[in-house]
Formats: C-alpha cells, sequence, structure tokens
C-alpha cells in the first residue's frame, strides 16, 4: 500500500465536494441529514482513537470504557485535550509523542505518513502526523474553501505561507494543486522569498489572488507601493484569502486596490474547520468534517449557545493516523446560527477573538491583544503595526501599546493622547501609548521572519 | 479532469518501478528490449512537442516536418535547446514562455500545471511546468533513486532542499512521501531552518538518511560539531544522498561518521536522470526514462563514445505539458558503457565535471572552478571551501583561488607555495592562491543562502 492506494483519491471528491458540488450536497443537507452523516463518521474516529495510546490512556483514566461512546450524544463525557497535553505526550513519549497511533517499530505494517511540526513555539516543535488520506480530504476542503470564496481556474495565486519544517505552506500547495486548476505561486515568506522579489513576481505573472496571514499581506502592499508598483493597477488582485483576526479588513482590500477580502480558520491539527462565503457574513463551519463546540478554556464547560468561548474542534475525517477528537485550540469566537437565506445550512463562527492564552487580565478587565489591534484600526493615521508590552509595577500590572504611525503622519502629544483616550474607551481599562515611526515595532513583532507577528510581549517575569 | 485522475497514478510504478521491481524490469532490459521501449515512449513525447508552439516553430525553422522525425535514429536531426532558448521565450511570450504548450486562456480545457521556476538565476527566473502525470512519474523516478542508493521504509530522511518558488525541495518531498514510507523531514535550506536547529533536529528525530547539497552537507556536520553534537554518535546516519561534484567523497563521509554517500545527477526541465548504485561506480542512467547523448557544448555536435562533453537529455515520460526534446544541460560529463558484473544494464555517467558556462581560458587551458574543488581537497589542512575569482590585467587573464584552511590548521607562505604549486601541476597554468581562515570564503560563494554556493567569481568586466 503506497499513499496513493491509502489515499483512496478517487473518492474523496465524492465524499467531501467542493464548488457546486459543495452547494448542492453537504451544504443543502437538512440538520437530520447532517447529522446521520456526523454519527457515521464520528464513530469510525472514536474507533481509530481507541486504537491509538494517547486517547486510551486518556480516556480510560478518565473512566470511559469503549462501550461508553455510542455517538455525538456522547461527547460531552469525552476529556478534552490541547496543545500542553500533545507537549507532555512527547516529553513522555520521544520524540514523536504517542498520539498519532504509528507503531514507529513496525514500519512496514504502517500507514504512509506525512510529518510536520506546528509554527511559532519555542523549544522544540510539536509534530503533526497526517495519514495519505486525511491529509487528501484535508486538502480538499481548502480548496472548498477557496472555490466557495470565488477561486476560479483561470487564477494565478501567490502564497505566502511558509514551507520547511512547518505545515502551512506545504498544506496550501497541495490544496491548490491536487484540488483546484488555478495556477500557484508558492513563494514562501519573505525569507523564503525576499518582499521585495515577492511583489515582482505577482506583477511579472499575474498574480489574481493572494493567500497569506493578514499582518505580511499588508506589509507587501507597503513593499509594493515602496517600489514603485501600484496595486489594484500593475497588480490586479480579485480575491485575498487569509486570517484576519480583527483586523482592519477594509484596510486590507484598500491597500490592495479593492480586492475581496475572506477569512478562514484552522490549525496544524485539524486542517481548515471555517470559511467565509460570498457573503462575507461569519465563516461557515464545514459541519459534514467536523464537530466544533465552543467551552470555557478554564473549565472546559460547553458554553451556552451564544457565548463566546474557545473552539473545541473534532474532526470527522481522521480516522487513519492521527484522530482529533476534542482538541481545544484555545483560540476564541462565538457561533452564529445557520443563516436562513444562505444556501449553506452549516452553523457560523464570528471569526478570531483573540488566544484565549494571550488573555491579560488589567485590572480584572480582560484584555486581547488582537483586540487591540482593532481598535487601533479605527483610528485614523496609524499603521496596522503595533506591538502591547504588559509589565508589573509593584503589584500593578501595565500595559504599553507601541504603534505605529502611517508613513508620513506626524506625531504629537495630542495624537498620542488621542490615541491613549480611544483604547480606554474600548478596552474599557488604561493602556499606555508610545507612537513610533514605521518598522519601529518590527524588533518585538518579528514581522520579517514570522509568519504570526508576535502581539504580545510579557515581560512580568 | 482533477490532478489525480490526470496522474493516473496507479499506473506510474508499473511504467516506472523502483525497488526489486526497477532491478528486475527496467534494469534487466536486454539492449533491443530497452530500445523497444524507449522508441514507443520517444513518439509520444514527439507527438506531443509537435503541438508545442515553441517546438514547432523551432523545428519547422529547422525546415523539420513532423514526418521528417519517425524514430530515435532521426534524434540527431532535431535542434537542441538550452536555458537561453527557453529564456528568449519567455521574453518573446511573457510572462510564461511558449515551451509547455498550456494555453492559458483556455483554462477549463487545460491539464494540471505545477508550477515553479529554477533557482541561482538572476532577475526573473525561469518558469518551469509539470503536468500531473509527468511530475509523478518523477517523482516516482526519485523515489527509484533513493531506494536503489538503500533508503527503508525505516528510515528519517533529513532534507536540506530549499522550498518558496524553487522546485528543488517540493520535488524531494513528493518523491518521498508518495512513492516511498521514509519519515521526512523537510528542513529545507539554512534560512528556512536555521543550520543550529537543522543539527538539533536531526539528533531530536533520530535522522537515519540525509539529503541535499553536498557543500551544505558539510557545513551542516562543522554546526553539528560546534554545537557538541558529535556526528556518528548523536546523529547517526547510514547514508548521505545528493550532488557531490568532484567533491572529496571521503570526507563528506568522514564528517558524517562514516555514512555511505552516494550522488545522482537530474536538473529542474529533466528530473532525475542518473544516480549511484550500491557499487558507487558510476551513476546508471536511467535509460527507460531518458535518452542522453554528450555533446560538443559549442558545436552541438555529439561526442564519441569516452569523450567528455555536455549532456543532453530528452525526457521520455514527459508527454503531457513540457517536453523536453534535446535539451543541452551544460553539464560537463563522460559516458561510461554497461557494467557486465552489474545486475543494471544501463549506461552511466562519470559524474558532474563542471559547467559548460562555467569554464575558464586560461592561457589556453580549459579550467573549470569544481574541478579546482576537486584538486584542493588532494591536500592536507585546507578545508573544502574556495572560491576561484577571476581577473583581466592587462590582456592577461589571472585566477585566484582564495582557499579557506582547516580550524586550527597554520597559515605561512610554505603551505600557500605548496598549494600553488600543487595547482599548478593539477590544472596545468598558473593560478594565484590565497589562504584564508574559517568562513572567509562565505561573501563571495554565499554559502548560507544559496544551495549551490558560487565558486567562480568573473571580474573581467
Amino acid at each position: 500500500m503506497s499513499y496513493v492506494d491509502e489515499a483512496r483519491w478517487g473518492e474523496i471528491e465524492a465524499q467531501y465536494p467542493t464548488g457546486d458540488q459543495f452547494l448542492s450536497g453537504p451544504a443543502a443537507l437538512s440538520q437530520d441529514e447532517l447529522r446521520r452523516v456526523q454519527e457515521a463518521r464520528f464513530l469510525k474516529v472514536i474507533a481509530r482513537a481507541w486504537h491509538v495510546p494517547f486517547y486510551a490512556r486518556r480516556w480510560r483514566a478518565h473512566g470511559l470504557e469503549p462501550g461508553d461512546i455510542l455517538g455525538m450524544d456522547d461527547l460531552e463525557k469525552i476529556p478534552i485535550f490541547s496543545k500542553s497535553d500533545l507537549m507532555a505526550s512527547v516529553e513522555e513519549f520521544p520524540p514523536f509523542g504517542d498520539y498519532h497511533g504509528i507503531n514507529f517499530e513496525d514500519q512496514r505494517a504502517r500507514a504512509s505518513a506525512v510529518f510536520h511540526t506546528t509554527s511559532g513555539t519555542t523549544g522544540m516543535p510539536q509534530p503533526l502526523f497526517f495519514g495519505a488520506r486525511d491529509r487528501e480530504i484535508q486538502n480538499c476542503l481548502l480548496a472548498r474553501a477557496y472555490r466557495l470564496q470565488g477561486l476560479r481556474d483561470a487564477d494565478v495565486v501567490h502564497s505566502v505561507y511558509g514551507f520547511g519544517m512547518v505545515n502551512g505552506g506545504h498544506y496550501i500547495r497541495e490544496a491548490i494543486l491536487h484540488f483546484t486548476k488555478a495556477l500557484l505561486m508558492p513563494a514562501g515568506t519573505g525569507l523564503e522569498t525576499p518582499s521585495e522579489t515577492q511583489v515582482e513576481l505577482m506583477r511579472h505573472f499575474g498574480a489574481t489572488v493572494l493567500v497569506g496571514f493578514a499582518d505580511y499581506l499588508k506589509r507587501l502592499a507597503e513593499v509594493a507601493v515602496q517600489k514603485g508598483i501600484e496595486p489594484g493597477k500593475d497588480i490586479t488582485l480579485r480575491m485575498i484569502s487569509g486570517h484576519l483576526g480583527q483586523e482592519n479588513r477594509a484596510e486590507l482590500s484598500q491597500m490592495w486596490g479593492g480586492a475581496a477580502v475572506y477569512d478562514w480558520y484552522g490549525v496544524g491539527d485539524t486542517g481548515t474547520i471555517a470559511a467565509e462565503g460570498p457573503d462575507q457574513d461569519g465563516l461557515y463551519i464545514f459541519e459534514d468534517a467536523h464537530l466544533v463546540e465552543l467551552i470555557d478554556p478554564e473549565t472546559g464547560a460547553v458554553r451556552e449557545p451564544g457565548e463566546s468561548g474557545a473552539i473545541c474542534d473534532t474532526v470527522l475525517f481522521k480516522d487513519t493516523v492521527y484522530p482529533v477528537v476534542r482538541f481545544n485550540t484555545n483560540d476564541v469566537t462565538t457561533i452564529l446560527p445557520p443563516k436562513s437565506e444562505s444556501r449553506i445550512n452549516f452553523r457560523r463562527m464570528d471569526g478570531f477573538q483573540g488566544r484565549a492564552d494571550s488573555m491579560v487580565k488589567l485590572r480584572g478587565i480582560n484584555v486581547y491583544p488582537t483586540s487591540v489591534g482593532a481598535y487601533l484600526a479605527e483610528i485614523e493615521g496609524l499603521s496596522s503595526e503595533f506591538v502591547c508590552r504588559v509589565s508589573r509595577e509593584g503589584t500593578r500590572d501595565e500595559m504599553l501599546v507601541m504603534v505605529e504611525l502611517m508613513s508620513g503622519a506626524e506625531s504629537s502629544a495630542a495624537f498620542g493622547e488621542e490615541v491613549r483616550a480611544h483604547l480606554r474607551a474600548r478596552v474599557g481599562v488604561e493602556v499606555r501609548v508610545a507612537l513610533v515611526g514605521p518598522g519601529e515595532t518590527a524588533a518585538f513583532t518579528e514581522i520579517e521572519r514570522r509568519q504570526k507577528p508576535i502581539r504580545l510581549v510579557d515581560e512580568r517575569t
């Protein structure tokens, strides 16, 4: 059995359709029909998970036996896990952990495994494993997201997702290559292809779609302008798809000459969970492929409808190598009900509202750096580059928000005071503000080197 | 038709087998049987090429009509092309050239296309196109090379081929992922994963195989030692596969604790053409997949058996998107006859002897920088880092060879004189020598940033 045989590739698009087949298929299912699809997929995942040491030992320690999980109604009986449990698994069973069920002593019998790591951690990164089949399904689901957002066969897609050990760039490349006919330019990060070269490639090869993390996509627009390349004229993007957080979507669109901007959400362990559609009104959860719950990040209790909470995901197609059952991503959102006038009967996410584990408590108020970014975007004259530095003064925590002025904008005490007052009103607590020149937060955010810039620097220890 | 359908993946391993099926299949064919396989594949390639504007216009301009090429006996009638013809095609038909036969105006009808660029050029890089099917065959052929050299399912392969727009890293990743079960660590270049992190990953995840360009593989061994990681003990490689040029194979093996070192050859436009087998006695040309001729790089005349010349390749499986018919790679080698005691009945290449286009003429003698590297490796006390700088003094061209001392080795006028005398004897002409400290050629070779370090700096203009 090779990767190709294991992937059973021919079946994938029938089971997880994209494009019109998605709209007339999974998206159009009634709640009962959807539930039946989910139940069948859920039971396969649970059956696989019992064969994976990580789950078997955790679930048994929690008092569960295989007969105790008979369907989705039993979901809440299952203990939640998060990144820290995976890292503990790696610590106990080095170097690969025991959450993938691969027996490295018995190579002949084992399935193909795609091996990557997550980004952005310090020290040794977390290993990520994919089986041939779940990898290709996840590729297909990202293609579904892009096609829903308007990707066409004739597009030239410029991707700034990074490669190397990290999963991101490889995932995007496989999705576009295997499940669309668009032409992909896999440029990667600014380290892999310098930003100046990237904008030249986009102009030269006629990029029509740009994908990546919003911060770097904005940076590229600035670099284009610096090089005398006019976004919207010399580079005519029709569509941008990325991860918007709470940044100003309008700003990104305007910087790229009015391109339509779309959000999607997923993490390395889960693949694409949800994506905005053409209505740009919430991210449709791909509920034929994912069971999404919102939980209290501290107690694990499931939130009531309408409450915000951390995304806890069960992946319905990972029944080969590494199953994902009740994974707390620590990303905070709110779930919206299905939209009656939409062709897609799925529940929606309200976008990324912050990291549960990067929340800072200032005088009793929860502050998310990503929210600070959204509030800064409301003020004219500021660029979208900022960093929040938290320090302790005596027994009191203080936050200093360093934010870059738009190039050409003037710094003044009055403007600083205006920004401070705005943040105080919006955040609900006093923070300090330092207006700095273009590029001056880069040493903190590491924006040139990282896919996701650092927005919170904790200087309290 | 999607990528998967177009690839007809299920057929590939039967047509281009790897492992034991390679040895009992194509490798065991008689000359007549091989010729029959080649003829059938050749005619499909020619039929495709007539539909590609680049070939149709060049061949017609050369006086050829479709009926004129009826088999391999007509090969020498066909005009040779090289990189400069492709770049001229791009110039004339921007931005993608006309050598791939893709009609970008008619997206619906067109085949899937993998788009990359070649590395190492200045200005806009050369676009490389692959169809789904030829891409996957080429992946399979690289897996054949690795398996022939001893790659096993149980191996953990550390790859330092770079990603981004450049083809290399993606090619290696697909080959290992789709056609072997070894676990791949796609680390990429030192920019994608810093060298210090790379050696830590190799130790941590237990790398057993290392693949990449020889220069950087040596550099990694030095970095390991600097970090107190002992190659051969803390990292126990069994196999290294890369591109050796004329570097000292023994040195690379010794730096990595005695790992077996294998060479293979191919370029972006052709994929893997030839690879050493376990006998390490020449690179077996995969003659079921490639027709290799050696030519005079200036006149295009085919060399007599035993003479060295530039490799001119016709790829027998590229009959979908971009066909490659008589491509002059400008890489110089000699062809050896099949080896009677080998299980592989294919002709062999004698390894990479230099670039026809980086040859320097000094007082009538042809000097290849790669050969200079090989001669330097014969002297104790020198590292393998060097650069040749050519300048004009009056009407005379002079070459200064800067070479780094092994760390700890002493520089002296006598040692410099010894190196100079040795090079004079081996190269056949006087060159100047400068002994420099470790790392001092890096500004010229750009070894930290480039897959293939610069060994020739031409300062004559």
